[in-house]
């Protein structure tokens, strides 16, 4: 009697359209980031204002999960980037086969980088290759600096870590949360993560971010 | 050829778990609440300041659920509430399963209310029924008022919306957050839903969600 392991045949067929999704993105010659985080941690307005800052200089287009509403898709498209919305009406993360059909609807030999926004979840969507160049990790600094510790995969996983909303650390608010500990228990988990404090809102450190992200495409 | 439904397999299995758990909280007189957020919302520090406002006034136990550490029971265990850590190594949800082991190594008889501190995750938790007798919803201001919208089911399946970290609303904090927005959408999917704006820092706001915890025990 053969034992069917489910979990595994659905993670295969997902491997599949992921191998499809990278071959699709080197052909057009696009670099791909697969951005995962927490609900409310600050993608979208990372993304918004790394879209209009890079304007002229990056060719960026975006690709959006959320569970319901295309309120998301609707932001980055103010910014006249390319965005296209895929609402998984109530799954916990995209799925490769999903990210392929949104690829084919984006205007790839006129774009260089593509992010996906991920649904807002730091547990599910790390267990699913889209595809990507790599995983960016968003951590806003009112989640807590216990985070690296308590949800190791994605720290471990990823190649970059955005640590948001560091606006919050001065100025009267009352957020207690040790930049020390993130880096060094990130760090722990995963030798290479490149790690950038910043606040997509005032602008601060975004500079670093972006200095990263042109270096990703041999513009550095 | 009988087509296996396996996801309902699973739900099924959860569900007999479920009943038991109801029935062992009923026999014990406990009441029972799974608190549901995405990570950092403030559950625990939520948790630690109920239980020691509410000292020599409601008898609490807590059941922790984490990927990874028991650093949230420890810090319950300081206020001396009896917790219990459950760590699921990886998956994004408790099940009832789990539940009822940590269930059974709580002192039920000294006890009149549990808190199933879930899994930070806004999505996977909230299609789990652990035999609780109502879900909590935590949202900290930081996430963005956008979340009832955005992340529908838990809000809809919630008795009570805890809409934490109200202190960075003022204070020279730059967060916009229209909590007007939040009661409607979340209202508009529950309306039923009771929902306290609080600070679990500051303590203000807390007085109402005690006196809604007291009603549930019949001493309002």
């Amino acid at each position: 009697m053969t034992k069917v392991n489910v979990g595994r045949k659905i993670l295969d067929a997902n491997e599949k359209y992921a191998l499809r999704n990278s071959e699709l993105l080197a052909q057009h010659r696009n670099r791909c980031f697969n951005m995962i985080s927490s609900p409310g941690s600050g993608k979208t307005t990372l993304l918004v204002r790394t879209i209009s800052d890079l304007t002229g200089s990056v060719r960026i287009g975006v690709i959006e999960g959320d569970i319901r509403t295309d309120l998301d898709a609707r932001r980055i498209r103010a910014t006249n980037a390319p965005a296209i919305q895929i609402i998984t009406e109530g799954a916990c993360h995209l799925s490769a086969a999903q990210v392929n059909g949104a690829l084919k609807k984006l205007p790839l030999d006129n774009l260089e980088m593509i992010f996906i926004e991920n649904v807002g979840n730091l547990v599910c969507p790390s267990s699913f290759e889209l595809g990507e160049d790599g995983k960016i990790v968003v951590l806003s600094v009112a989640e807590g600096d216990d985070k690296p510790a308590k949800y190791p995969g994605i720290f471990a996983k990823s190649k970059a870590l955005l640590v948001n909303k560091i606006d919050l650390l001065t100025g009267g608010a009352l957020i207690d949360f040790d930049l020390e500990r993130v880096r060094a228990d990130a760090r722990r988990l995963n030798k290479s993560i490149e790690i950038f404090p910043v606040s997509a809102k005032t602008g601060e450190g975004m500079s670093a971010w972006y200095g990263w992200l042109h270096g990703q495409l041999g513009k550095a």
